[in-house]
């Protein structure tokens, strides 16, 4: 049998991004080392540089992978007409992602970079935050036209305005992120949200 | 004249936590090194060793100097009897701490620690956040106390709901940190707070 290049170039790529992924969870972000992730995989260091430039690309490209993050356009949210349930179910599956480790690990590394690194920060909102956040908002879009949110509203406020509190309490570590949490900040701000008057 | 030991001292810790502090903001955090703040400051790596463990906690200190971070008991905020008015002047005094360039290159810092080092995470709510958290906290019972906020208000989740989108929108870059989108925040809560019925 001939060997296969791209074969053998596909099973090294998945080996670097999956021991990455196991790494930054083992040993944390800071002490990540690209020859770590190197002797993890069984490649060699060069192997890695030569497709990604930083153990940052790596951990974005891990991170994508590992989560299948849909690309723009691609994000489907519930749409049962009951817009409190369907953000709730929204919020519950974004609290379960925050509190898995493997995912945790990888996302916490990511937004550690993007605070020293605009460009990164620009890749992420682009490929990670901003699929969802258009999907969320175009989910709102249709409760304010069926009457479930108030026409005064600001739209693109309000979907940071749910997703903040979240984030906040995962990034700051104020204290456990719970579904019982975030269905009290969906709830202050639901009432708000249909208390406006045009 | 004899040298005194004790103000040499305190020279050069001034001096250690005034060069990391323009360090970090002119070279980022991940290229910020304790060798680049010593030759800085003048003074020998092995002295910023002495005073602290690593990179983080010489931040971390010239965050808190840097800012006279109030001890918690020591914050106090504005009480006018407008509960939305105090709050709008709270969120704007945010917003402008955070688009201050030594401040936000130093906290964006040290929201990077904290995502690896959970100890340091305690330190930085226990002395950055929880004072001011308990400050707000304590405006909002007053506030509820007054009928600003309704009786069913869990008030730990609203200061929370309130900051979350602050912090979410800056560490996330999802757009700039203005006081409108402060307000539009706020205004957003409020009606929501002030919707509840027992």
């Amino acid at each position: 049998m001939t060997p296969n290049p791209a074969r053998r170039s596909e099973r090294s790529r998945i080996a670097i991004l999956a021991a990455a992924l196991e790494l930054v969870r083992e040993v944390g972000y800071g002490k990540l080392t690209v020859e770590a992730i190197a002797a993890r995989a069984g490649v060699g260091k060069q192997t890695i540089y030569r497709w990604w430039p930083s153990k940052a690309a790596v951990i974005f490209d891990a991170f994508l992978q590992h989560n299948q993050t849909p690309a723009a356009g691609e994000v489907v949210l519930p749409d049962t007409g009951d817009f409190a349930a369907d953000m709730r179910l929204v919020l519950h599956a974004t609290v379960a992602e925050f509190n898995d480790p493997t995912f945790a690990s990888a996302y916490r590394a990511l937004n550690t970079d993007v605070q020293d690194d605009p460009e990164l920060a620009e890749q992420m909102l682009a490929r990670v935050l901003k699929p969802t956040l258009e999907a969320v908002g175009e989910r709102f879009r249709a409760a304010q036209r069926a009457g479930q949110i108030a026409g005064g509203v600001d739209l693109e406020v309000a979907v940071e305005a749910l997703f903040g509190p979240i984030y906040y309490r995962w990034l700051l570590r104020t204290a456990p992120l719970t579904t019982g949490y975030a269905d009290a900040v969906l709830e202050q701000l639901l009432r708000g949200w249909q208390a406006y008057r045009p």
